[in-house]
């Protein structure tokens, strides 16, 4: 339908059309995510029919009553731009507003028809018009300055120097302060964006099982063990410790070690065969502790930088207490049972899923959002939500709407491995992070594809990428392969690819690497089953490795975010060369990787200089990170070797010589 | 938001998402085209939460208490295909509804089961439930059929061949018939497809001045001249004859031969110059004849299968009597001057536009609107629109809208060259053609990237090429510069290259080439400004050309559409090679075109077999019904060699040998 009035009426004089604006998900049904700082970069068609001239806006607001404006500035093809930062997390909305600017239209014609030597007397009178209509719009002392200059061009009618007392600079810099802008099209959508604190953006992720942490091996560890450990996980450079379900586990069917179906008395069971007689969702397993000791840990951890994360996994065992007190929430077979959670022909007995095609949706979905609130007033603000792809999208929108509204700082994580239009779609529908299929991404071409998807196209908008190499669940067959120059190399990646990255501790940096079975990506003796205890000192961990990168990503702040990321070419297939840099180009980094755990690789990088700010003819140093060298580059071509074991990969800082006027150069 | 039931409640089961439907323009904000038997066919992402099987299908309706639907299969990575076809003219509407398939989720499940060997004891109770609620959906006969099955999978159990008895093709095949779609997702959008009768699709277009038709050199011709030349323009082929605007002309600044400013008293004027005390738009040049003569002219060309085009140019003469009876639909300048059309510094004092941003516009636009009416009733059914460009979108979405809505079979062309995103905007938001750069598009990089996006691209969906080697405004420099070649070459592309395509005669077969000056595309002695007298059978007139290449468009249904065109490799940057092709295939055609208008040009072209539905070692014919010749290629490398003033083009139709197991083979 064309435009209407807001009364509900076409408004037929309503000339300009704004289309294909940019971002805008799936025509605005979601979300742009942005942390706070971030600018927001807008794009549009902005052209009305016939030559007259048009000019645009950006609009954005938090709040509706307070309407904040930025300009747009016109690319080829009627293209046009803007920008404008957000300040404080929550809800943003952005739309564009377009007019016919009626004085330049007048004043572009003039200029022309001054260089044709025509009689433009007539035209002054019309531009005085223009310029009486903007004094309308001006405060008082600017609307006096304009009835002035139209009193000018009238005046000047009939006299030589008319035309240039129109077209002086003075004129136009007051004038564009008040434009007309009568008629003027809205874009039909109101485009929305979530602000997130800047963790949602660069985090740097540490999974460990508490009651792994005890100091005697066989004894449960408990939040206090755990503490003890913080000084290292912190001293490792992370900011999140993020626990699997720290909730009480069942005993039905409870598995033993390995995922054995015979368990033994003394089995743990999984932490994610939530609930007993003990309790659920909103309890702690006993062993591991009390509230009270939850709380001291939160607090110790936050003395080291370290956010605690908590697991969200909407399953039940059958002790659960809900499948008591709610048995509308399960869906039961004929025979009466309770069903299980299947992936035929694979039986899950340990776990009932919860039925969200129940006719009671509504108090579970109520529950459920419950949960989080509970760990919320506990303190807990970032969630790592298990399996989010096996529950209803509708919940998932409904639930972090909910959430977020209350607290715009929680951060979700969304653990779905699974096929791209549902990950993408959860991003979309709300969650702040995703796991991503890095995780098997290993090859230069693998990598190049999956990384440009992620953060050159519409992808970047929604969904944020939080890379692990290994996690409980995953023991990939390059790790299992690769030993610990794979470890070395799937560690860098992940923490210069992704501003987001974790790891699956102590078995990342200690290198555990043997599967339950061959071909298989479960670990052998796996934690999900039993305690284990782990020689934090071990000879051969990569703790010193993951210290400096992460010591070299709080530096960079080219490393904190994905959007400038550039792969650029390497003459090497087992070589892969990618940039990132801030937006100011004042930091400015540079890796190349060895993909080959088991041989040197040499070659050459060819560098985009323009993606990294260095002209063509221009000197620049590299200092390399990660291995301590530096070198002087100069074009687009330069050599580089690699060897697995010991530098698997240059992390490098490009340095631009800056030639200065005085008797000293120096580098940027 | 999430889905919401019918009464805006949130329904928290309806689980199935439905994404990136295509076609689907601007959000679905216009409508696509189609002609009157077309096929539609839809995509989209349809997926669900978990590992339950999805099932969707299209809806679409000419009238909504008429819904009408289509099965969708899956394709690849979640994407689902449909197809429907739209039989009659007017507005179609279609969209997309999913649901989760529980039936077949429990059936492939227990292959799985029973591969694995498993007790599917309880799983036959559940199939039987599953059987019973499809048959609450199913007329009595079958529904009897589904409770026995339910019946009988209920008594298999504990037998061996319990699973077998559920797995049976036949119960497939009944239930299949009865989707139970609870909590079923429609897309959120109801998109629209203007369904406009063939010729929308398939036209060949001749432009005449019926002023210029006289038999006598010097005297203004009218209809009862035109008549007679209708037998020459029918035999050339064409089914469109369109006739500038038949108007009385405004005497005021009357223009003179040549555009001049200084006009000699017989001098004819303009007719885009409408309007005089003799009548305006809805009125005939006295000199061209009566209304008697103008229907008398549209019915003997009727019975020669020539539909009459009309031009519709809404602007003014200073003497049309709306500048009287209407000055509020003008714009006054500060002398009290109408303001006549400009583009600064060119003046055109002899047109007066209308102002669409006047306060009486809702009076200018009914107005207009009757216009259109008018020649309705006159008969007329196809308007081509003057520089619709220089009016408000709002206005044309408005008047085709209601047009279209009485009258579905008017055509309407759009005459306008200018910037892109504006050709576009004016397709989208009604117009059935549109005119297009082909006109400037020669080389082959040009001809391909241009058709590729008219063709290949969602522009395809609203946007139908009408090819105009020339007009009366415009002269191409390669008309100019080429000669007899050129306008041989030109023909042909645009005849094979459009489905729509028009020329502006008899200049055109007479191959007038002269410019008024040189770099001017403004033909010298334009018909514009003053009669001209054509001799029809002059020597070196391409009407045997042009009536052959019509006949060959009129046999060959491959050339009635653009959506199949592709372009296939040639080694020599002067021969384009293209196909296009019927649906079914049964039309095959490959045209290869020597774009040098100078010289001989040879080489191989690199044929996509698949494109043109040949076998890789396929032996087949090509019959150049051009210029003859038959030749037998094999395989995507074939030679062809061309001659600017002979044969500067094949229009091969492919004929692949078919095998039959008889004693005779041949080519289909």
């Amino acid at each position: 339908m064309p435009d209407r009035q807001a009364d509900g009426q076409l408004e037929g004089r309503r000339r300009v059309a704004i289309e294909d604006v940019t971002p805008e998900i799936d025509c605005g049904r979601f979300p742009i995510k942005r942390v706070v700082g971030d600018a927001v970069r807008v794009e549009a068609n902005v052209f009305a029919d016939g030559h007259d001239q048009v000019a645009c806006r950006l609009l954005y607001w938090q709040d509706s009553r307070n309407l904040l404006t930025s300009p747009m500035v016109a690319l080829p093809n009627d293209r046009w731009r803007g920008e404008f930062f957000v300040a404080k997390p929550g809800q943003y909305h952005y739309t564009i507003e377009g007019w016919i600017d009626h004085f330049q239209t007048w004043r572009s014609a003039l200029m022309k028809r001054v260089a044709a030597q025509q009689n433009v007397n007539v035209e002054l009178l019309v531009g005085a018009d223009l310029i009486e209509e903007a004094a309308g719009q001006a405060p008082p002392k600017n609307a006096e300055l304009l009835r002035q200059w139209a009193k000018r061009l009238r005046d000047a009618k009939d006299k030589p120097e008319g035309a240039s007392v129109a077209l002086e600079d003075e004129l136009l810099g007051i004038i564009q302060q008040y434009p007309v802008r009568n008629f003027a099209t809205r874009y039909e959508k109101d485009l929305a964006i979530t602000v997130d604190r800047e963790k949602a953006r660069f985090s740097t992720w540490y999974e460990v099982f508490p009651r792994s942490c005890s100091t005697q091996p066989g004894r449960h560890g408990t939040f206090r063990d755990c503490e003890l450990v913080l000084p290292y996980i912190a001293s490792l450079g992370f900011d999140v410790v993020y626990l699997p379900p720290i909730h009480p586990i069942g005993k039905s069917f409870r598995k033993g070690k390995n995922n054995s179906t015979e368990p033994q008395p003394t089995d743990t069971g999984s932490p994610w065969a939530i609930g007993s007689t003990e309790g659920g969702h909103r309890s702690i397993h006993p062993q591991l502790g009390t509230f009270e000791d939850f709380k001291h840990f939160r607090s110790v951890a936050e003395k080291q930088g370290l956010e605690v994360a908590l697991d969200i996994a909407f399953q039940c065992s059958p002790d659960h207490p809900y499948v008591r007190e709610h048995p509308e929430w399960f869906r039961k077979r004929p025979d009466g049972t309770i069903q299980y959670a299947e992936n035929p022909p694979k039986k899950y007995q340990d776990i009932f899923p919860l039925d969200f095609e129940s006719p009671q949706w509504r108090t579970l979905w109520e529950e459920l959002k419950g949960d989080f609130d509970f760990w919320i007033d506990q303190g807990v603000r970032i969630f790592r939500v298990d399996n989010p792809h096996t529950k209803p999208f509708a919940f998932w929108e409904w639930v972090i709407g909910e959430i977020k509204a209350q607290h715009p700082d929680v951060i979700f994580l969304a653990e779905a491995f699974t096929r791209p239009h549902v990950m993408y779609r959860l991003a979309k529908l709300g969650f702040s992070q995703s796991y991503t299929y890095f995780t098997w991404r290993n090859t230069k071409e693998e990598l190049t594809d999956y990384f440009t998807e992620l953060t050159q196209t519409e992808v970047r908008e929604f969904f944020r990428p939080n890379l692990w190499p290994n996690t409980p669940d995953i023991l990939s067959q390059i790790l299992q392969a690769g030993g610990r120059p794979a470890f070395m190399i799937r560690l860098i990646l992940a923490a210069t690819l992704g501003s987001n990255y974790g790891i699956y501790g102590p078995a990342f940096e200690l290198c555990e690497n043997v599967p339950i079975q061959v071909g298989s990506e479960e670990y052998l003796n796996s934690e999900k089953y039993e305690l284990r205890h782990w020689d934090l000192n071990a000879a051969g961990s990569l703790s010193e490795l993951i210290a400096r990168v992460n010591r070299i990503r709080k530096d960079n702040p080219a490393l904190q975010s994905n959007s400038t990321l550039r792969f650029h070419p390497t003459d090497n297939p087992s070589l892969l060369c990618y940039s990132k840099v801030t937006r100011d180009l004042s930091n400015v980094i540079v890796v190349v990787a060895n993909l080959d755990c088991f041989h040197t690789q040499s070659g050459w990088v060819n560098l985009d200089l323009a993606a990294i700010g260095v002209a063509a003819d221009h000197e620049f140093q590299v200092h390399d990170l990660l291995g301590e060298g530096q070198y002087m580059w100069h074009g687009s071509r330069n050599y580089v070797e690699l060897t697995p074991e010991s530098l698997p990969a240059h992390i490098l800082r490009v340095r631009r010589l800056v030639r200065t006027e005085r008797d000293f150069d120096y580098y940027l």
